[in-house]
């Protein structure tokens, strides 16, 4: 066994896709934590530690946090089912193609869907925003915080401000897969009625976690609904004794917990808090700041029309001229570093995708994980005689 | 961190509830995999392997493996939400509350639900089936194989005959969450159209996958549906070709797969088959005997009325005279075992409930965890003066 885990830690190449990311050790081995019952005192105490320590990760003092086993994905339909009711319109601020898809869950749920989008590489601007909201009301607006597809970032606090101001009435849902733990969210402060997100990203935790923090007012909002929630496993309702139950550490039921999964998201949360959240967005930014600049330095291009909408916790760049995408993701890989394709259908083969988040970014200093990516792909583009 | 890791392992209880089960360390092992792409060849080698290993272990050659993040629950769903149409009857053979809660979920869905219900302990007879299946024509037809409440036990194969002789186009929708992997079942040659599971019990897996396998037949019917499935995460539509993508061992994306609980799963998937499933059934069966003997042998009651209708995986026991349930679960803890307490309304504080699946069942010669067990109730038991 000892020697093939070191044959297996050997053989691993740094996961620097934009999710799933490097994990910490401690948080991996809460993964193998043996058989523990989900009503047992110490699973109850961690399970009320993470759904405590949510609030001070995004920042949401007041917010109400959901942690249920499913992808990312499964935050898109519970939003859809419990917040919005067959007919009503939403507003999704489109800059890639989890925009698109979001939009097609709203639609399975009923909603009329109006996308505000912008060309590739781009975000809507606040004007056309304005001009959206002013057209009609809208039960809520949607926004990618950092759409994965495209590395474009979006500013949730103007924006926030802005429909605040113009439709104060409409919910604001926040998109932040790929940005909470990293990029700035201030959750209560921003007055942002939903963000979602995933284990696998910022929050450092593999895959397998649907977490979300909703405001008071968006609770209200799914109680008083007229039409009753077409979900059942993914229902307000029902989660909503259960994650009150476990923070006042009681035991309770609805559907059996992802134990080890939430056990290891306890130990990285914790991590994160003890952290300090604003040390954490600086040391996202610097990170980026570090692969953007190196990049640009080669010449290469960035996806994002400019540094402003371009995303912390990702960078997306065109592969340079001469340059065979396939030929040059399989030389990185060989030099030990796993980066990622394009995914926005049209300009998938244009460009690939770095990700930078949590320890790679944050523990740069010790793991070298930044520097190991940079060298790895400066190589292969000299083996591919770019440079 | 050995040291901790030795001073946890010496604190472990042996967790002998109705799931999450205890689990192989190989199995756990791979719950802490280092950071692995869901679009890497390893993890698309072992996702299409265990997609392929659901079909022998549900022996279910022709049927269409789905295994995605989430509670078992999101199984009813993803049955329900697919499967049945809005205003469509649906009868659910209840034995116990996930009977109760299975037709709560498909009425979310919109579906009329009919229950045919026994006394707390005992199931509906083939005769009251029949006489229900003659008084409409039924969409589907729901069938908890082991009611983890009661312990409750069906007969999936007679009623399914009886459901293709009376009523022959209704579906069959077996939640297995408590069997799979431990109760005999042929899902092709007993012709069930859906069997449902998660990976905390039988499978042997940390809680966090719904599995299940669906026949041609109801996927035809899925693909065939007027009213479109409300439901996005649990689209059969959107997880088809996933399933299929992988299975070709093909990288393919909906929502980001829970790579460690695959790798896990996976795992034991592959003992179980190479272990045999026939076996293991016999194992089950020897192991409940084992328990159940035991304690009746002590004058205890079992909750189910007779053998027959008495599951292999767990064992429901009444507390006898003069025990009192929360002195006697605090003893048995403290003997190192977990056992759970009573689920059903009304009955909950009369009765507890000893698991017995997965290594608990199949190892016991090697890992004692049966004879654990009884000696941790049998001391109990003495030390509250009841023998």
């Amino acid at each position: 066994m000892a020697a093939s885990s070191a044959a297996a830690a050997s053989a691993h190449k740094l996961c620097m896709i934009p999710g799933p990311v490097e994990f910490d050790q401690d948080v991996l081995n809460a993964m193998s934590t043996a058989a523990t019952s989900h009503v047992s005192p110490v699973f109850i105490e961690k399970f009320g530690s993470a759904i405590e320590l949510c609030r001070d990760v995004f920042l949401a003092p007041s917010g109400q946090p959901f942690i249920v086993a499913g992808s990312g994905t499964l935050t898109w339909d519970m939003t859809a089912a419990n917040l919005v009711e067959p007919g009503e319109d939403v507003l999704v601020v489109n800059t890639g193609v989890f925009g698109d898809w979001f939009g097609e869950c709203l639609e399975v749920y009923g909603a009329k869907v109006t996308h505000v989008r912008a060309p590739f590489g781009d975000r809507p601007s606040l004007d056309q925003i304005r001009e959206a909201l002013e057209a009609k009301p809208y039960k809520l607006v949607t926004l990618t915080h950092v759409d994965t597809s495209t590395s474009v970032f979006v500013d949730i606090k103007a924006v926030a401000q802005l429909v605040r101001k113009v439709s104060p009435n409409t919910l604001i849902a926040v998109d932040g897969v790929c940005s909470v733990g990293a990029e700035e969210i201030r959750q209560d402060e921003w007055q942002l009625d939903v963000v979602m997100t995933a284990s696998q990203k910022a929050l450092g935790t593999p895959p397998g976690l649907a977490i979300m923090v909703v405001s008071q007012r968006a609770l209200q909002v799914a109680q008083d609904r007229k039409a009753p929630a077409t979900t059942y496993f993914g229902s307000f309702k029902k989660w909503l004794p259960i994650m009150k139950a476990y923070e006042a550490r009681k035991p309770s039921y609805f559907a059996t917990p992802a134990v080890q999964s939430i056990l290891a998201l306890q130990t990285s949360l914790l991590q994160l808090k003890e952290g300090g959240m604003d040390a954490r967005f600086a040391k996202h930014r610097e990170a980026s700041m570090k692969i953007k600049d190196a990049v640009e330095k080669w010449g290469l291009k960035l996806v994002p029309v400019n540094r402003e909408v371009a995303a912390n916790t990702l960078s997306a760049v065109y592969y340079p001229k001469g340059v065979k995408g396939p030929e040059l993701l399989q030389k990185i890989g060989a030099n030990g570093i796993v980066v990622a394709g394009g995914l926005h259908p049209g300009h998938a083969t244009e460009y690939f995708r770095i990700g930078h988040m949590s320890i790679s970014a944050v523990n740069d200093d010790e793991n070298h994980h930044l520097d190991k990516t940079l060298a790895a792909i400066e190589s292969s583009l000299k083996e591919l005689k770019y440079m």
